[in-house]
């Protein structure tokens, strides 16, 4: 049974997850399979470019906070999903040897008349690294089932 | 040296590119490591879910979507990285046996007087399947290096 439905989410809510290790062999391996680039093959490489060490992308960024949550709070609640990202900003660059936090603060809730079922919530996702600096933010709609449908 | 500078881009410029087989092996592994919820790790568990199928995760779509634009036209190219996303949409379920490709069409161009050696386009990336169901849409600010540093 999920733990938590939409009715537990309220604005202001603020709850923070992890943290999650990121390592040089995991920011490679997630570049060789879907960002090959030089900054975040190959220590090397990296030298050369913008950021001048080898940096996450920024896709591997937002995998690790969605597993974060998943871990956080999403597998044990009547989450249905995202329809998507309204923002998001890779604001500093994430190295090896990080340690990531993810801080969720609710925006907002919402119900529609013709889903009686389910309710919304606008959230936005800090991810800090362990010097405390952002290294991502990101604003979502999520949907979740609700305890009590409305009648 | 790259084939692609800021100068190559142009509003209204569209180009293709992919496609990317999805194959379900892909989904339920990226899911197991980054988003491990039923509808993307197992066939079965997915079917009392909201889709009732399996389906990839929408960080898998953008990872794939990413892969399909460092092959299509980054790697070759003085692109620095994208500062984050205006706006992604989830529209419609990636599904095993997915032909993935992604439209992308040029916005914006724009430079900075205080960064003479680069410029920005605003772009849009429509991913689609092989029945041309747009199943995402993000649009994205890229910096590139100039062939022409302005004076």
């Amino acid at each position: 049974m999920p733990k938590l439905y939409w009715e537990d989410f309220s604005v202001g809510q603020v709850a923070d997850y992890g943290p999650r290790l990121v390592t040089a062999e995991e920011i490679k391996a997630f570049a060789a399979e879907f960002d090959p680039q030089p900054m975040h093959l190959d220590e090397e490489a990296a030298r050369s470019t913008m950021i001048g060490e080898l940096c996450a992308s920024g896709w591997y960024t937002c995998s690790i906070m969605m597993r974060i949550l998943v871990d956080g709070f999403l597998r044990d609640s009547s989450s249905m999903g995202g329809l998507g990202v309204e923002e998001a900003k890779w604001l500093a660059p994430v190295r090896p040897g990080d340690l990531l936090t993810v801080r969720a603060t609710v925006l907002e809730t919402r119900t529609l008349n013709s889903r009686p079922d389910r309710g919304f919530i606008r959230v936005s996702f800090d991810v800090l690294n362990n010097a405390g600096t952002k290294v991502m933010s990101l604003t979502t709609l999520l949907m979740f089932g609700r305890r009590e449908p409305a009648r």
